[in-house]
């Protein structure tokens, strides 16, 4: 028999209850960006804001800090403890800002999103510049609430939001080293890559087949159609809940490459959301460990797996079954057009080995600018500069496609930007693992023996949730803590010597 | 200056978050029965039960007993006096249930129908009625306690949340009345279309073909599709919320008559919601008066202007268009086809004349079950038994076109069936008036021009709301009560005069 947890037990309920209704926050989500019609996005808003107050108004409830308190001095087993743990993890985050700050934060973040999605397409930073500037303002004034009662600097306060556990100092560490070898490798695989350019795909390619495909393709990934769906979107996501996991993608007529990827990106999301343990899903214990993580996953799908030679070989056939045969879908111009390294300006397009240097940059400006370090108006000649040394390329008076791109920064999301190179050297470590335990990876994916991949993931991450830091977690899983060399040699085997 | 009411507006905002929250019950079982793969169930329905009691909570506050008294007291004009009235029927329908008997009823109805779902493809009738025998019994319960409420019988008060003020007495009066006519009215129709049959329409018709051809008659029928979208759902439905309203149809490759009528029968349904004014759509006197007065829209659409020769001979050069001449879409053929008498099965899928017979059956059993005169396990006896004499038709061994075909009954929709047909009898009071005051009506819908009717629909019915009570809701716009008198004469006229 168990002793008594009466503390934690009243702590689950009502975990469960915020997890019941974040059901509709997410099926809300969903549906605005899938299905809702235009006259349907205000009362959608307004639904969506009594929501947000019932769900807030749980987690504020001054009866939860004193419950935290007793169970953590309740006779818990060790998952009970990580489960308290992050209890109060959550907790913190909802009851660390005044009210006032919160709402000032909720406008302002609305005003200058809503603006931006017109300046961004005319290219008004000065526009821009006075509603980013209060959000500036906001942003720094939440991360000093949050960093003085986490006795963290501002900066790391935001990101321990979507990185529990990680700093900045780390962070910096990191990507230093990475800035250190990146823009010289970029350069040398532009140029052993120059001599042999990949044959475009001729289209159109009808939405229909390439849906068909997508549908093949995430079939043979594991995905559990019992438990979710594939949509379109204006911008692919992977949403829903655990047991019902929503993807969606993108589809271009001429450009069938891009949504084909997307989906298996998203897949990646998705399979982690159905691995996680349906017992405790309720609970904050059990939901994805954290940004960078998820963002590991999709990538071990996407990079890991699907742009490996064995894994293009494997949907050549595939692929030409749904959209006709042609030059273009052989293995090896796949391979090539998969591993093509372009520096270009945007983000969301770039390419594995070009990713890292938007993220960096990003976090540099970013991080400067919640410090105080530089103001809103300093951005434009910083990205000019650290775009010409990292990528090459003159983005000067381009703001649309440059400052402007992301919609992270008008929304006030800031200390994001470092989970998306996180989770790719965290896959890259995890396949590190994967090869050692499984010499013949290459040939079992080839032959289209990819679950033992999946279990792998299910095994070290999926089946975790939340139970481990992200340093414990990546020590079970890898044996080390998060080791950029595993990225690097990652890169360097695929760009500079297959 | 207007005296102040501040427990009327203390109401009015409490109202106004239940209607916000509201919104997700809505999206929730629309998006249930249009994408949830079968995985979604479970979390879903733990959501729904969730965001019930949140509902139930802010609505069965002991506060608002002495709210509404105090607003009774409170210095309002006419409007403001119905939306009391009918925030005080709300009122009596939540408070009159124990939270953990809407939360039992919710699960029950949750198992009961999702199980129904392949039980009913399986002819399954052994396997459904233990999860039905619960709802059944948690549904007498629930009606016991509102009946004590109000001081009304068991099936009168479940009835009562669907037709407020119409008592099964009537219904019975009512029905009877139909029962003495209707069944030689459909042999005297049957004999009399014998000679001339419908030619039927030669398919296959791709569903996208039919889709678009929904879409174009949705338009026709001036659905705002800034407001609301078409999908499709194993039973046609109207969800959404106003702003966003969504209707639902189901595709037969060789049958394209009957999704054709079902768009346009929800799309009456749409229209309705469509045209509630959006000022007061948060409270209780803003929605729809009952779900009769919602039928009649639906038939208003469908019965009185979709199946009337003028209409026919208007879109049969449509239906044309999108499916491809043939001799079946002639307009003469088509109204051969949309006025067949043929008994049969399926409620759905009943043609005008047969649909109130399979009404009164299921008034007569239910209201019969909810009153504890028979058991669930009488019902494939007495529906056998009823089917032969209404409309001649032996049913015997078949649940799954028998009593397993409705959805109703398997989510615990006890006291709704009478609805349907009051509806239709409302739909041809209407017309009666509207014909009265525009002699040239069919000469008109034949021209295309049907806004008249629309108009004369919204400010008659539509803008009201719940601001008046069914009785003078129908004096107002027709100049008497509901009279059956001019739905036997419609079907006079329609079925065996024309």
């Amino acid at each position: 028999m168990t002793a008594p947890t009466p503390a934690y037990d009243q702590l689950r309920a009502t975990y469960a209850r915020v997890h019941q209704l974040e059901h509709f926050q997410s099926l809300g989500m969903w549906d605005g960006s899938v299905n809702m019609p235009p006259g349907g996005n205000e009362p959608r808003a307004a639904a969506m804001a009594e929501l947000g107050l019932v769900i807030h108004g749980i987690e504020t409830d001054p009866k939860l800090a004193s419950l935290i308190e007793a169970a953590e001095g309740e006779p818990l087993g060790d998952f009970e403890r990580a489960s308290v743990r992050e209890i109060r993890r959550r907790w913190r985050q909802s009851n660390g800002l005044p009210a006032a700050l919160v709402e000032a934060m909720t406008l302002a973040r609305a005003k200058s999103e809503h603006a931006w999605r017109t300046q961004r397409g005319r290219n008004d930073w000065a526009g821009f510049l006075p509603n980013f500037r209060e959000v500036v303002r906001l942003s720094r004034e939440t991360a000093r609430f949050l960093g003085e009662a986490q006795g963290l600097t501002p900066y790391d306060a935001l990101m321990d939001a979507y990185e529990p556990g990680v700093r900045s100092a780390d962070v910096e560490r990191i990507f230093g080293d990475v800035k250190a070898w990146l823009p010289d490798m970029i350069r040398r695989a532009v140029a052993k890559q120059a001599a042999n350019p990949p044959l475009e795909a001729k289209g159109p390619f009808p939405v229909e087949k390439q849906r068909a495909l997508g549908l093949a393709v995430m079939k043979l990934l594991g995905f559990d159609f019992n438990a979710g769906r594939l949509d379109v979107s204006m911008h692919p996501f992977c949403g829903g809940v655990p047991g019902d996991v929503r993807i969606t993608t993108r589809y271009h007529e001429h450009d069938f490459a891009r949504s084909f990827m997307a989906v298996i990106h998203e897949t990646g999301h998705a399979r982690y959301e159905q691995g996680l343990p349906r017992d405790t899903i309720a609970l904050p214990v059990g939901r994805a460990r954290s940004a960078g993580i998820h963002e590991s996953q999709s990538l071990s799908f996407e990079m890991q797996v699907a742009r490996s030679p064995a894994f293009l070989r494997l949907v050549a056939p595939i692929i030409r079954e749904h959209l006709g045969d042609q030059p273009a879908f052989s293995a090896e111009n796949l391979v090539r057009r998969y591993r093509q390294v372009k520096p270009d300006l945007i983000r969301v397009e770039a390419d594995e080995l070009c990713y890292p240097a938007h993220v960096i940059l990003r976090f540099e400006i970013e991080r400067a600018l919640i410090g105080g370090e530089i103001e809103a108006e300093d951005i434009p000649a910083l990205w000019d500069e650290k775009m010409m040394q990292y990528l090459g390329l003159d983005t000067r008076g381009d703001f649309k496609d440059g400052c402007l791109q992301d919609v992270h920064w008008p929304e006030g999301l800031f200390g994001y930007f470092p989970s998306y190179t996180l989770g790719a050297m965290c896959a890259a470590q995890y396949f590190t693992a994967i090869r050692k335990a499984m010499p013949d990876l290459d040939a079992r994916i080839e032959a289209g023996e990819l679950k033992p991949v999946f279990d792998w993931l299910e095994a070290n991450i999926w089946r975790h949730g939340s139970r481990f830091e992200t340093d414990e977690l990546m020590r079970r899983a890898t044996g080390e803590a998060l080791n950029p060399a595993h990225f690097r040699a990652h890169l360097e085997s695929r760009y500079l010597r297959d």
